[in-house]
């Protein structure tokens, strides 16, 4: 039956470009979309499947019910885009200045898409069913998955697959890791309330920018000293932001930071020491303090079986392009999916081999090479295969 | 003579206090003014007294002689306002948004100029010159002063005398200090140069932010340990800011602050420390910097001789009413003068008595007790008398 | 042929205890081992295989022939003690005041010479040679095992395997890990010479402590920031020191401390940011320094293949009690055989289970299970002979 | 009178000089004096003067009562000395290991021994009381003074005079200050109370030294930023001691430091932001601590009035030899006999203007020129005269 659909998509080919295109060509912001669910569902009844719209927000799930009875498995693409102004020169490149589809989302819907053709022509031979999960939001928290699952979009699925465009795999190949692949991240924003004033005085002062200064230090003492050293875990600050004028003393710092981790035992240590350094940095100097966590996704774990279930189900690639990766640190709300039910999610490489500079994702100048989507697509449905019949 | 000075002063009064609104309601930025030099000349115009316009700027410096040879004494007035938004509700306030006379400079030229007419309804008693230095741009580096001085303002003159009115002092009382009185103040902006990039993978990055947070903890050290208990000293970082969002490492952090000295030495070893500190925190991180140093004003020096004689001359208001002050963490450009010829700068006070708010300089409430003008004009006018007489 | 080996052990297993308590009863420092060889040597004489003395300082490396050809198969023991003073109420405790065997060292030996006297008694079936490398200090850089490889202990030896007994596990089990499972170790001294003085003048001093203060406040940011947080590593502050009276500024401090990495880039990045932290940091006090590093032991490899006899060989233990484990952040000059010929270093399990508790390596109340002794002598007795059959 | 005093002192010259070289060869320690003591009841039961022994310890306290009345005037002299290896080559040089009168008390006492014999000379023709405190302990906190105080040996006393010798000053000349003149000192020990563990586990551990190492740094905020710059004062660390080994991570840091004012408020506030310091520091790397003050002397206020009665009375070296010194930064527990009764402490030159290196108190090779001893009685005798009659 992999043969079958194999052919099926070698036809919808052409296709699933033009429709990556048009997506390309119009990105919307997280949670901010609505012409690409409407394309989506534009789609579903042109081809006459089911659907339910504003799952969860703007999510949709389409489901392809199989002749014979079976599993069901579902397939998630994730569908928003990002706040960068694209720098390519694409003849599709977006029309929405500050708004880019620098991710790969609308290669991952044009590829759930032509999945939905491909399996529907094939319906009438398919054991199970297919739930085609079309998820707004991921690049925000609190994400759309959690939002979808909330509103049942899991209901009755054994098992859930995705895959990502990989610039750091060059087109051809596929990437798997089972266990903890993907990292957690959870972003903070703490406020040093100080004691402004005149620079001539500094006693009359309680120096927010030094208690920030100390406080980015301070920091650094977490992942050297409080984590295990074979547990990997970021804690970084991005942005520091206190004070106008060389003259003034500032009663206000502002300091952006997140932390990355795969263990939630750790996870939660490090939401609790950060809110310590800040709190005692700050009255070590007189000054008060206000946190505010952001819980981002959780760590992503496929599981051991699924992920098997990839490996074997991608071997028609040969087996030198079927790699195994290392873990990530990066985020994907694909984890809450694999919280719940078992599932796999698998990268497919997309940089190209011509040569030219590879930009990666979230870069203004990021392109795919287009042939991944086809390997992307017969990837993702060969596993789907796999786990029907598993 | 002071007698006839003190009479001719409380007719002026009026008149000071008019002059001194106008300037109120029309204030002009630092190195901008146009309208104020304007109207002084006019003002001189009008007394019939010789002056040079645009010296060293916008500056004008008007000459009286006496009928008699003498010693030449200068009165220096600065006429410059600062980037302030008026809040008060005063009758006569800024008509110009987001400019403001904040900082006494309406009244120093109102008594500068009231002085210049009650001197010449005297000079055909007056024994020596006295000079008329209206001076632009005190509030912003490099300051008028040097220019002015560049342009020959002080040539052939023997001392020089001003007054600032000061909201530490209530109306009626006189500050003076010999030897060091304000500050010297330089500005540094320091970017350190570090290596940005995704906050996944820190160690391809080199932590701007990091840096920056190191640097001004270890800044500290300066006024800590290598600075003599009892030189004061102030290192001070007004402002940092680096980064944009928190999962991106940065890689440029900005720092501004400034040194306050009293002592040259100390202020020339405090200006390379900070380089240093800068130059090799950034070098521990991996990261080059850029430090750009603006020198402002030097320490003013107020000459003892000088100094007594404003003790003396101010004898008038009463023993309790002429106050020995300390030393200020403050700068005016005045210190020039005082570099090159003898002279003293002492403080009118203006705070009102009548038991409401007094706002300090540099506030958008700031008000003076406009008694105080005829108070300086006085302290200022006996001042140079006994500088004539001397 | 295995069970002809075990039954060999089984016989020998009280001899092999005796000389365990034997040893024990007589620690030896590192570097400064004499009886202990002497022993060893004796047991040789006694058995009857040629042996070679003093190799590489203290070794001793005994070969057993075996009556066919075949390979060559190195069993290596460690035999120095630790500077510790024995706290155990053990009959055989340490005569030796502050020495004691609490590494385990003293059963690696009795093993070795164990297993030797099985070996011989079965040298008439016996295909290939066994060569017992009897290693001297271990527990102290530079080790024992360089100075006996460049003394030509590895020569003609096609394989080497060792274990370690391990409190960590319980007795009865085996651990064993392929690839990187023991860590490199490189200590350093940091000297911060700046200048001392009197407390109340610290403007004419450069205050070594301080300086020393940051350096240590500093380095957190290398692991925090500087590290693949992939890569496991510990930049660790052992020691800090400076300073005799609260009023007197000290012009010198020391700080000892040490790297641990797997990744050999990683080990030589770090060492040179250490240096540029250092260096940097005294700089910026106007402070000089001198740092002394003692490389330690590279991290271990055990090779893939070798490690997979392990598991192969010991398999008579029962699955469940063949543990995969964890790399650790502990280092071994095994690691030289490691790099120079194939080989894997594992873990016998030597912790009671009789529910007494269980001190780690290291400590002065250290005991072992001693069954432990004679299960670490079959399993390296199996995996040698598994190694003669590859 | 003062003509008679002086022709006296002159005669006893060769007895002073001898005075203080005995003393000078048999130091004591602090509170642990003996022989001093006995020695100066000695030398007042050969003159006759009656005295009281064991005043708050070893002082002494010895009453000279003019024949006509009038006031009561008080020299005060220490005599202890200090814990140093004296590495002059003196005849006289100390004969005990390790202590040496490094710091003028022996002269301080020939000093006032010399006055008691001068004054008793004259006394049938002394108005007034002269009292010779001669105190034990000032080196060492809560030092001798406070001791003595409320034994009652202020009791009845108008004014207190005493006088330093000064190595600083040149022999021949006299340092005066009107009001705050030497600090106060106070000292503090703290302990990190983290949790130790090995080098390989930093996650196990709270690093005490690195808690120790982050106080450092953040303590040096408080002289940068929570100090009035026009307010002398000096946060210093003296001690650091941390850690055994570079493999274990210290659970224990011990950090001794001290704290220099003037002001009473400042003093209070200092100590109470080191504590704040040290807690939260602790607390942010999940450290306990313990923080130990030693209240220290108060700072030294010499009284306006009886400081022009020093002036006064030292004019007879001429002008140019009776200088206005500037406020140190050293401390002297004189400063509670001025908290309680009128007074002024001086200081008498006594650094050596022969061209030879000269060595600062508390130094090994600490000399004085002798000369200063009678230049000393001469300038506090008749500082005494002056008060008597004053």
């Amino acid at each position: 039956m992999q043969q079958q659909l194999f052919t099926q998509l070698d036809q919808l080919e052409q296709q699933i470009i033009e429709q990556r295109r048009d997506l390309h060509r119009h990105p919307e912001l997280s949670f901010q979309e609505v012409r690409t669910p409407k394309a989506i569902a534009s789609f579903y009844d042109a081809l006459g499947l089911p659907y339910r719209r504003n799952v969860g927000g703007s999510g949709i799930v389409a489901t392809l019910k199989g002749k014979y009875p079976g599993k069901t498995i579902a397939i998630r693409a994730d569908f928003d885009a990002l706040p960068l102004q694209e720098e390519t020169n694409l003849a599709f490149r977006s029309i929405h200045p500050g708004v880019m589809h620098a991710c790969g989302h609308d290669g991952h819907t044009a590829i759930a898409l032509g999945l939905a053709a491909a399996f529907t022509a094939l319906q009438e031979e398919l054991h199970g069913t297919i739930v085609f999960i079309h998820q707004h939001g991921e690049e925000v928290f609190p994400g759309g998955a959690i939002q979808m699952i909330e509103d049942g979009c899991l209901d009755g699925v054994d098992a859930i697959f995705g895959t990502h465009l990989e610039n750091d795999l060059p087109v051809g190949t596929i990437g798997y890791h089972a266990g903890h692949t993907l990292c957690a991240i959870d972003e903070f924003e703490i406020v040093v309330h100080g004691q402004g004033g005149h620079a001539q005085a500094p006693h009359k002062t309680q120096d927010a920018l030094v208690a920030g200064a100390q406080l980015v230090c301070n920091l650094q003492h977490l992942v050297s000293r409080r984590v295990d050293p074979f547990s990997p875990a970021i804690v970084a600050i991005g942005s520091f932001h206190a004070g106008t004028a060389p003259n003034i003393v500032t009663g206000e710092a502002r300091i952006v930071g997140e932390i990355r981790t795969f263990d939630e035992t750790l996870r939660h240590q490090l939401r609790q020491e950060v809110d310590l350094v800040a709190r005692t940095t700050c009255a070590g100097i007189g000054a008060s303090y206000s946190i505010d966590f952001t819980t981002g996704y959780p760590s992503l774990w496929n599981h051991p079986v699924e992920t098997n279930l990839v490996k074997e189900a991608t071997a028609f690639l040969g087996e030198a392009s079927v790699k195994e990766l290392k873990p990530m640190m990066a985020a994907d709300d694909f984890a809450y999916y694999l919280e719940r039910i078992p599932g796999s999610y698998f990268f497919t490489g997309s940089a190209k081999t011509d040569g030219s500079t590879i930009y990666p994702q979230h870069h203004p100048k990021y392109e795919i090479d287009e042939q991944a989507l086809l390997i992307g697509a017969k990837a993702l449905g060969a596993t789907v295969l796999h786990a029907l019949q598993s």
